[in-house]
């Protein structure tokens, strides 16, 4: 990989949030294994690593319960650091899973109190993000679910879901921010089952809001693979659907409790198929690494952490265009009929082409008869993530 | 459950597909163990049995290949069973998956001779259910996938998945037949990975068609079990989206290989749940159960395995409806919050409102020193489910 | 269900641990949603809902710590409510998951002096355990596994897991402690993977021990519901080895993050299954329910719950028994062959009776036309577990 | 990856199954995709590709029913392709699958006169696979389980398991056949649910037989990632057993459908994991590639696919080389602590070493504040497996 750039620059557009490298490893069954770290701190270890954005909800920055006074030092100490180390803002986020308060859901609380604060502190977070000039603000519905199905009727639910982010997009809009947003889904955990399970039910749902224009999604590795779906599969269709507006980056084994491993530390194969799609689509938005370092991990461990997670994306990338430019490769995508596919079938409806057609007298056995070389075409990208192949 | 009927009636709307009770018993490591049932005979038995509608593929009824006179016959002795019985074609379908030709996907093989093919296929199969005035038509998209990710780009193969389908409904539309289409969705078995693999991912794909308002869900318990989602939230979704158009009903053991065991026969919980939720939204669609009998079953014992599958579907309606009687269940209902959660918590946005709204003190602390008695709530379901409360 | 005892008795050997009826609700992504027990409180809210045994860890009872009047105090109040209650403490461990030390694992951490800290606080908990007259002593392995695969080589981790367990098992029986000690597996969470995945796993891993003799497995259903394995069937192969000294009851979706809910709420035909097995096998142990109140429950709805999980089980219990005397079941057991699966095939090897046998010609088609009618004794079973036929 | 060999040598031990490359490409919902091979085309396509062991089933061979005369000839015609090619036989196995009245199971099927005939055709394979010399016999019980928990019960269902390789064991040694037998475990598919469906679960009735001696474990990728399990962990375990007699080779996405996918197209870094362990362990066995070319390959595709089995084995064991010759692997490797697990904690157990450790005072929370650098180590292998470092 001798011409590859491993080091990030800014286009690059990679962003850490704020509870990301910092974690301080609590887990269910143990307490804390690392020393919590400033927002101040964050962001000048970021700056050291090479990534460029960062992202926060709302608490991150500014403890629940924190006087006037206290916010704005919090904002104080945060802003400089942006401005020493020219970190920016991407994303903001409204924290509504870690207060006792949202042990039922926060806009789909059964308790409309809680709903109402929930509501209410997303326009006030909405507020910082926008100080912060993020460009994007996330919807994350932790705790928007249940355990036992009979606690709500899962219509009601997607009801007072959509009601609350449009109240919350309308006064974005009011206020004239310019920030989008997006909709993060997730399958489970920490709620028995979530509502908006995977990135189709939430495209399902962004259509049916007052202003489906300013709302995406945010697709995360870890939480597709909870579904045990293919993320790449997941993320093309969401580009299909004009609604790639962020991504969040990291790793998992399918099928399991959220694991939020390192960006291409488990799946090589599906993280190659997604940074080659993300590359070849032109998407340029926030790369967000919404992962955390081993809890064993401690010191400097967590910024080699952060450093590798974008390394990891450099190298796919470097390797996505040594296959695409590699005539053998080119070949057999022309055997396989990779191309082909973007063709017309039958172009648009007439009677007259479909009479033609449904007459036409086909051998459909002879049809069967032939291969689409699927097994050299994939061991080509094998053989290219490995580095088998020059690059 | 004394004053439960247990036996179907032509309300009910039960339907099987051909290709269910009848099953042969192939897998992938072995031999039929059932020999075949005619069209004809499978009719009658449905009948004996008490249900009512009858779903197939064209292959079912004719095999491919066939000639005219052939066809002709298949038809006629299928359409002698149907009047003499009574039984009804519900719906009808294409297959697009058994020929050696769909190897590579339909709508969405790389071969553009078989995408030709499978729309042909289609408009005649369109033909085949009209003809017996089914008033639905399923695209189950069962090999429009792929094992390797790099042999399709995902974007183009939706792209000529909307292509087909858009083709077929226009056809159908054109000739004036008055049916309904739905999508089946899956999410791998037998591709790899399936493209549309939810109902999220299919509702989504639909607002794209030239004709959104003709085409709806037909979700399937086993599927959306495959991908370890809550099959009773996807159905409340579809419902919300106004697109419960057809049910598949079945079972199976989750995040595993597609079983399509007896409806009720594994998960008992979830099955009422989403009887109980089909009653009360009042769905009048056909009910179809797309299972087959164990592949150790003989003789009489599949028709035991569709009684019975029709059996459970009316115990656990009944049992949800002394559920909802239960006085007990109505006061743990309120304290749950369940009915408060059908309230808007803001209504419509203003500015006013807003601003009034963000200025609110909320003691948050507070607001998380309640319960929601889930706990009580969920084991008096189980309990109507055990029939250990009154009936 | 009129004549079935649905409350429970000493002789039920129902218990619960310190860490579940009291789990205080903190998750991965929030804060406490209750208050803490003490553990006097805790036993005396068991005897008021029948429990009759309760279940520690060595921290539960003594926090990390504490000096010897602190130690003397808490176990003072302990002994007070036990004597007070006639609850009795049927199993202790080591709590080995909850300090940061024993973030890359206890007996398998690659720190010898996390190692040696381990056992030497297993030592301490023996005794403590053995202080309070526990019968049974659990090894959880919780941390004793990897995220990375290469930091650790398994066969090394086995041999250090071993010889804790050893060296832990040599000192009780050097004190002279009568009680007998169980491996609890889990597949995954907290770690990435964890070392002695499956009651499979621990059984082989029993037979290298000093004295296995000594040592059995503690399955718990929630834990091979994560490896989407059938629990029933992972029991009856413990029960078939002799080795199921003690169980944890709960319930869980399969393949999924560790949900610890209350018995019997998700699986009702597992758990039927189960109890069936357990109650016609005779099991005396101890039947501990390790789950704990959904995070959204409060106040007097947690012993709702301890209530309910003993209550479930007797239940299923007395739908096992109804089951079982059932006419038409032993006709349709009869009918599956169920009994003929006990009856030797060939008996015992001798040359003359394999070489008739090699040589029997077998009409092997004739024997796949028979059925063995599984579908009517399954719809049998789930008859009784909904309460469909007489109790 | 200079200095690799890519292409094997006889040493290397690679094997396929008769129904593996030659696989028709038949499934659950599809007709054959490809024509059929006889057994001697499979070897002398093996010799060209360079593996140098076959596999089969006596029905691969033989098809059951044939006449004495028809098995002569086709033993002659698969020998004389031995004898020509130099391939050889390394394993033999029954099938007790595919036929129908194996629909209940094999050595547990609920009726006795199937078990007697499983039985009866093991002893009949036993020679078959004595008289083309191989080392090794597989016990796989695709159909040993049950879709309906009630149908058996598992404790029956492991006896007669156990009476059925007992006899054909106790028959082998008789015969004074030379070969080693194994189990290969699989959770499930066909059967709902399978007895023995972990490695662990078979290691621990290995040891109940009448000479675990002589009884290994064969596992195989794919069945363990059905089960979600590392299969890397898994055959550590069995290593460590003593119990590795053989290997199936093949791929997976974890949690799905058994997909037999081209070994090291899904999950490299457990595939790196497992190669690496394997060539550093000795293990000499049999390595057979257990998979299939995806169903949409044709013509010379399914030998391309054979290649690249072995291709990708070699490639990765030269990373594994390579990785494990890096100094800075090396000092990561120390840094972590990884060689420390292999030395014992605290030896022997004595009364008085018990006592001293007891009564260490360990400051525990120092002992927290360490890290294990697992990030730089784990990406060290990622970076090795993508070729990035050099080789």
């Amino acid at each position: 990989m001798s011409d590859a750039r491993l080091t990030p620059v800014a286009s690059d557009n990679f962003a850490f949030g704020l509870w990301t490298i910092g974690n301080i490893g609590r887990d269910p069954f143990g307490e804390p294994t690392r020393p919590a770290m400033t927002p101040a701190e964050f962001v000048r270890g970021l700056a050291k690593v090479g990534a460029s954005g960062v992202v926060f909800h709302d608490d991150d920055l500014i403890a629940p319960g924190s006087s006037a006074a206290e916010a704005d030092k919090a904002k104080a100490e945060f802003r400089a650091a942006l401005d020493e180390t020219g970190v920016r803002v991407t994303t903001g986020s409204t924290n509504m899973f870690s207060l006792a308060c949202f042990k039922d859901g926060a806009f789909t609380s059964n308790d409309p109190a809680v709903r109402r604060f929930a509501i209410a502190k997303s326009l006030r977070a909405v507020d910082l993000a926008s100080e912060f000039d993020a460009e994007m603000y996330i919807f994350w519905g932790g705790r928007e679910g249940m355990e036992s199905g009979i606690s709500k009727d899962p219509r009601d639910a997607l009801e007072r879901y959509r009601e609350g982010i449009n109240y919350v997009i309308a006064y974005a809009k009011d206020q004239g921010y310019g920030m989008k947003f997006v909709i993060e889904p997730k399958p489970n955990e920490p709620r028995g089952d979530t509502f908006l399970p995977t990135v189709g039910h939430a495209l399902a749902f962004i259509e049916t809001l007052d202003d489906p224009s300013v709302v995406g999604i945010n697709p995360e590795f870890a939480h597709e693979m909870m579904a045990n779906l293919s993320f790449y599969q997941g993320v093309a269709q969401v580009l299909w659907h004009g609604k790639l507006f962020h991504i969040d980056l990291n790793d998992q084994k399918a099928s399991r409790y959220d694991q939020d491993f390192r960006f291409a530390s488990e799946n090589l194969k599906e993280n190659f198929l997604l940074v080659r799609l993300l590359e070849n689509a032109g998407y340029k938005g926030t790369k967000h690494f919404d992962s955390k370092p081993y809890r064993n991990e401690w010191g400097d461990g967590v910024w080699e952490f952060a450093r590798n997670s974008m390394r990891s994306y450099l190298a796919l990338a470097a390797a996505a265009r040594a296959f695409d430019a590699d005539p053998e490769v080119k070949e057999a995508m022309a055997a396989a009929g990779v191309g082909d596919l973007a063709k017309p079938t039958v172009g648009k409806y007439s009677a007259e082409a479909a009479a033609a057609l449904k007459s036409e007298v086909i051998d459909f056995a002879a049809l069967g008869k032939r291969g689409y070389y699927n097994e050299r075409l994939d061991q080509l990208m094998i053989d290219h993530i490995m580095g088998i192949r020059p690059r």
